[in-house]
């Protein structure tokens, strides 16, 4: 239990002498985040910042859920509600989330970016908005980057993305994360673009692994180290290049079991291309995403309404690890949502070399 | 670990200073319990009580189980023991039992209902019997409800059933719980007896449908606020109303997969008519019943033969909430048996609105 | 946190009063082991010891498999690197496996084998090598069995086997575990093998299922108690006698249900079997085996490259148990890999009597 004098001191988490030493150790190294979901642009623009209701509130489908949670109506959370209104019904709810890491994660901010060392909550909402806004005039999104020392951010990028606004501002290397997500839904329209990106007319499935190649190598040139790959599960199934074609050009008609073995290939394919450049390849595994059709058609993708999935067969992922030889694969991170079976997954990081369990994550 | 000492004062599982804070704050409340299997007519009728070995042992079976586990003949379990020879063999495993709730839960009731602040085993067997048997001399049913504050209890009852018993007695409000989970099985025998207590003759799904109506219409006369239903998982699919007539009328040679659709069907048209009567919908997840056919031909059901199922697929989970839109949804509690997926069930509750998980629960 | 000054004494993980108390009754009995894989070939040749390195990494796959996750070549694992080598690579990686039960059965043999009380790690790697080999100058696989007071040890046996070494030693019983998991691949070659070890012409059903009686009988003279079946999940199917003759002639050719229903059969069949004999039947769950094809190819089994598979299905689990009558089972000791369903898996012997849930086992 977090006393009230320790809430707001140093020592937030710090239970004991060898956890000081600990984070003495750590606390003033820079910050390598290898998964974030920053806009590039706003760090090339060095945009300014003026409105912590805003800040947290025009994006962050964290806070949206755990307002929906609380029973706020959708108008303070996606609604046309100004952020004040917003940011005092996130403030309302806050002392129902201890325990929740947005509750830490929000009182941490108001500590460190602002100076604040009380709870917020409905009573203190309105000063501490009129606090924190008064203190973010004049400030703009690199001052926040570099009072955090952080040195390397990766964001989240489709294959197809112009990357225009990765680079190095003011000792913040922001590099691109080659997500090709959508790749595996094999869509024309999709594709279309993907080949427009890359120079390449998309007719045939060689052609969309000529597209892919080019636009790695263009990441590669922007600082990208790495990819992501999120999945309910892995590919069952492991269709040959020629197999591989065949369901291409007839995947308007072929069955999910076809589909799969489509994807199986890429993905393989793809971990050869990933070893080659020398990147990381991170599977995320179980989301399940815009479960609610109603707020769906609303609102779109990325509003808080995925979930967790089915736990990822263990045979199965033996199976794909299995596809490759251990030299020639690149080094995979697993990651899972669901923690029912963390132990077999992260068993087989010692049946397979260059295989790596993260945490779970969302 | 719990000393002797502090096993017997008023400091059970009162670790630290915080936690008597907030056990001081609630031990006065009243007790209101929204899901038991107690007997309503026990309490109508104010039933003696004379014997804490039948008490006990007559029907609890936590009780039985664990003397199961233990190596206990069935003779002295569910056959022709006295219940003084019962109540003996049952406080002779006890020792073994710490750290299962029934440990505490015996000893708590020895404690706050019959003074006795030392440990029931073999050697004090005789001694605690005889001491109990003498403080239930002249004591009633309601003694007991008044002790506890009691003042609001759910039972678990069938669609057909008269609720003849539940009322208000002595300040405790005896309300069902409407549990229709035979409903789900199609029977003829049960359709009939349900279209009896409706006064409908049930020949089509839409006289079944009346007869439900007409029986959540009686329940909530009876102060019913809440449904329960124990599936060992969700349906899958979902029939329209005129395919659940079809199903219905060919129910004796349907397939499970059209059994499951009938029952998505019904599952989902019970939650609209729990909406309209602003009663809460209860979804107890992964109990499988009656395992030990040799036990359940001797015994039938409820003897202590069941066990935990599969844990629910999540995206199975996530399809049955998205077929109702938020605002049509009544107030929804998951529970599960299985402890394997409880994060991702309790996921489900962030993306759709009025659904709540509660803890795993037998 | 284990400090320095405390890891090497006799508290390690006797953290409070209450551990030192339960340990000091444990301390000086003597060690019955139901479950190890020791040579009992070496036991009964009283097999000199004279190198560490040999001793801990000629044939332990747990270390083996630490040191490829933390990337060491195979040439210091299972190449030919010499024993030294080997000893000083693994010594370089134990400080990175504090918190893994490597890290303290590699520390606890130093301390109590070879009196050392310092870390293991590549700075003091040459010296703990030529100390412990000196030590071992001398020293006989008996002399530790003594030392630890070890006075029942249950090998691991195939059927097939013929326990030559099996026996009882300077006071240390070694007996034959009956491990049949070659069986329920019904291959000729190996049918051939046990019939010859059981002296029967091995043409039918009949004829292995008397092989096996035979065997078992044998295994029994040879002080054996307990059978152990691996297996990445209980069969769900279950042919009678009749049906299995058929299969079983037609094992070429049968589908994998199939297959499935004569393992059924023969696992009830062999449950009997082990009741008959008063032998405990040890079920093994969800470990999938020789995931790593290349290095199969180049090790064969049992190298390291074993996993966890997916949790056992907890309805064809009961299913399978109530095959038998509570009166004609066997003890009956259920392990699994997968920690996903535990407790739906213990719960299960509430429902059966004389079922045991053991700890998750590799």
């Amino acid at each position: 239990m977090v006393s009230r004098q320790r809430f707001f001191d140093d020592d937030l988490f710090l239970y004991n002498a060898a956890a000081r030493v600990l984070y003495s150790e750590v606390r003033d190294l820079p910050i390598i985040d290898y998964h974030c979901h920053l806009d590039a642009h706003k760090i090339a623009d060095n945009a300014a910042l003026d409105d912590i209701g805003a800040l947290w509130l025009a994006g962050d489908h964290y806070k949206w859920r755990a307002m929906r949670l609380c029973g706020v109506d959708e108008y303070y959370i996606t609604g046309e509600a100004p952020y004040a209104q917003k940011f005092r019904k996130y403030a309302e709810i806050l002392p129902k989330l201890a325990g929740n890491p947005l509750y830490y994660w929000t009182h941490l901010e108001l500590q460190q970016i602002f100076g604040v060392n009380e709870p917020l909550n409905g009573d203190s909402a309105a000063r501490i908005y009129a606090h924190a806004n008064k203190r973010l005039q004049g400030m703009h999104v690199r001052d926040l980057l570099q009072q955090y020392k952080v040195q390397y951010v990766a964001t989240t990028d489709d294959p197809a993305s112009d990357l225009a606004a990765h680079g190095t501002y003011d000792g913040t290397t922001v590099a691109p994360t080659f997500r090709p997500d959508k790749l595996f839904l094999w869509e024309d329209a999709y594709l279309a673009q993907l080949g427009k990106a890359a120079g390449v007319s998309v007719k045939t499935l060689a052609d969309v692994l000529t597209a892919v190649q080019r636009r790695l190598d263009f990441f590669v040139t922007k600082g990208c180290k790495i990819s992501d790959h999120g999945m309910a599960k892995l590919p069952a199934a492991f269709a040959s290049e020629s197999e591989a074609q065949k369901i291409f050009e007839n995947r308007k008609s072929v069955s999910a079991a076809q589909m799969d073995a489509l994807n199986g290939f890429l993905l393989v394919w793809l971990s050869g291309e990933y070893k080659k450049r020398n990147m990381l390849m991170q599977l995320h595994l179980a989301p399940i995403r815009n479960l609610n059709p109603t707020m769906f058609a609303r609102l779109g993708p990325d509003a808080g309404f995925d979930s967790i999935g089915d736990a990822q067969p263990l045979g199965e992922a033996a199976a794909f690890l299995a596809r490759v030889r251990d030299e020639e694969r690149p080094l995979t991170v697993v990651y899972t949502l669901h923690d029912g079976n963390l132990a077999g997954l992260a068993a087989l990081s010692g049946a397979f070399r260059n295989v790596r369990m993260g945490a779970a994550w969302w």
